[in-house]
């Protein structure tokens, strides 16, 4: 080792490194299951002792084992008297897999560092009460607002009933998806539209109007390399029954779930073809069928069946329907710098935005080049979980 | 003097600056001139010895003096000896100033820095002949491309009988400019718009179609402070001579010059209310009338009249008709985060793209953030001067 080397190192002792610092971690192993875990959260869990990182662990595929499970194995018989970081409260209850908050006791841990409690009512605090009952130090609200982010979906299902909505669009500078044609491959380049096969990993869904299902026949499907198991459930909008029994969505049915909201009271053979090649018919129950297919009823079906996050791809009908109701979380805009003219087809059709101030508004939270295109990502501003 | 600044300033002596420093400084220099000094180009001049600046100098408002008289002017006697850098050849002509290659030679310049040979065929390569023949040192193409961006609209001028065209857009993320009963204050934010402004004062005029000028009732002067003088040329193309004549762009002719381009055969009394308000009407010879006005000959008449930098702020027609004949050079676009649906009023309307290939393709050479809002500035990408 140097000798300037050595200098440094004896000067001072390496500052201890901060809760928040450690909280980012758990917070960055959270996100690996975004996706991946519905209907359970994405959660993230670093022990930690004497500055040694013990054990880390996540949400795992389907939603289990749970985060602490994972990184309290990994840290064996040296998590006596460590701090366990954990970017949501434990659980306390028996579910699929008994609690976390029993574990963390039974592991030793001797401090918890949370960065959100639970947003379910009925049991927010009550892991947090248990672990104090047990002797152990509680720290709160570390990195709370980016602990809010990562598992805004998870709270919008329990808190509203409705997944979280992202609508991905590709577009030119005037905001037109396709050349009045119908001619759309591709407005942007390979790299933008591998982000947008990302965001399709990182979502438990995706949604399409039976516009864009039918003419442009989508898979639907994550297809980076090494993601191809990353595939969300396909959810496709459509009333009347009008998608293609030859396209994509019906003859891979079989291999990756594939929904259909529709009326389903029109024609009972085309039904039963769709529901032989794999999808699953969801239909509104009489009562509902009054209104047809709403999409707040869309939303709440969704939320039932236990998705946390929803991407949106199109086309114009339905993210004007989105808009119209309120229900864009996000907006993942790539934008290539063509100009395109009024005859190419809009990004979204009217939704009823009589005066300037009615205008949906977003927060720019991200924006970056993709080759010669932009990627700019948004959220919603009167954004509000409580 | 600490005993540390000694060390570090007796280690190593301060490398020369550059002739790139210098040339940018130059060019710096000539940025101040745009929009104020058609129809000559907007230059910039700095007079260096033993790396001392001893003069700067830029193209005054109007074209003259020019940057070189400047900067000798005030080097003086120094000059002798000293290294001018120079944006753009220097002049070898009598014009209405004596040429600028002759006070190099008589302030005593022992070598010159010149950025870009003129473009005009006529003169290129005279003024830096004379200059060698006179004994001088010359360096060519120091910063090559950031001059020719400096005064693209003037080479534009020179060399396609067209000025340099900026399309200024305030939209939406989905490309509208105003809702659909025509409300468009504001769609973007104070310091957005001001940046508008700014744009007014590099440019030499500004053209609006006249959907704009009549609905709008625009000023088209620059209202920052201090820079009230630079108000550009208003410009309307207004082919029926629709323009009501109480609006701003008529009363206020007598102090701001006003162009109107029109058919200006339709209505010889409203054609003498314009004229006496102070509007020049400039209308198509008998040659030109049977295709009525078209932008290439706007664009032609606009050349001949000395004007390199021309600021186009709509509305939809207008920016459709120039991208359809090509002739959008820049692209100024302010977005704010907003969505508007289909059935807000378009930034631009229909041009004829039938096939993704051809839409007109841009190059950013520039995004920041302005509050809320985003200033994305784009070059048209097939772009040749040559």
């Amino acid at each position: 080792m140097s000798k300037i080397w050595e200098q440094i190192t004896n000067k001072a002792p390496i500052a201890a490194t901060s809760d928040e610092a450690y909280m980012k971690t758990a917070l960055g192993l959270a996100r690996r299951g975004l996706g991946n875990v519905w209907p359970n959260p994405a959660v993230g869990c670093l022990v930690v002792k004497d500055d040694i990182v013990l054990g880390r662990g996540w949400t795992q595929p389907g939603g289990r084992p749970h985060a602490e499970t994972e990184a309290l194995g990994r840290a064996g018989e040296a998590a006596r008297g460590a701090t366990a970081y954990v970017t949501l409260e434990p659980c306390s209850h028996f579910g699929e897999t008994p609690p976390c908050v029993d574990a963390l006791i039974k592991a030793g841990i001797s401090r918890v560092v949370v960065a959100l409690e639970d947003p379910d009512p009925r049991v927010s605090g009550r892991g947090i009460k248990k672990l104090k009952e047990a002797g152990i130090d509680i720290v709160l609200n570390i990195c709370r607002d980016e602990a809010l982010e990562v598992n805004e979906g998870f709270f919008l299902k329990v808190l509203k009933n409705r997944p979280m909505f992202t609508m991905k669009m590709a577009t030119t500078l005037d905001g037109k998806i396709a050349v009045h044609t119908g001619e759309s491959k591709w407005i942007t380049e390979a790299p933008t539209r591998q982000q947008g096969h990302l965001l399709r990993a990182n979502h438990d869904a995706i949604m399409v109007g039976i516009g864009t299902a039918s003419e442009d026949n989508p898979k639907l499907t994550c297809r980076l390399d090494g993601l191809e198991g990353h595939s969300p459930v396909r959810i496709v909008v459509d009333r009347r029954m009008r998608l293609p029994l030859t396209g994509h969505l019906v003859t891979q049915a079989q291999n990756i779930p594939t929904w259909m909201f529709t009326l389903g009271d029109q024609d009972d053979i085309r039904a039963e073809a769709y529901q032989a090649a794999g999808i699953e018919l969801i239909t509104p129950s009489k009562s509902n069928n009054e209104n047809g297919i709403t999409l707040d009823w869309v939303a709440y079906e969704l939320a039932q069946r236990g998705l946390t996050r929803v991407l949106v791809e199109g086309g114009s009908h339905l993210a004007a329907a989105m808009l119209r109701r309120n229900l864009v979380d996000r907006l993942s805009w790539m934008r290539a710098p063509r100009m395109m003219g009024h005859d190419g087809i809009p990004v979204s059709q009217a939704f009823g935005v009589d005066h300037l101030e009615d205008t949906p508004f977003f927060d720019r939270t991200n924006l970056f080049n993709s080759g010669d295109d932009l990627v700019e990502l948004y959220r919603r501003r009167d954004f509000d979980l409580s």
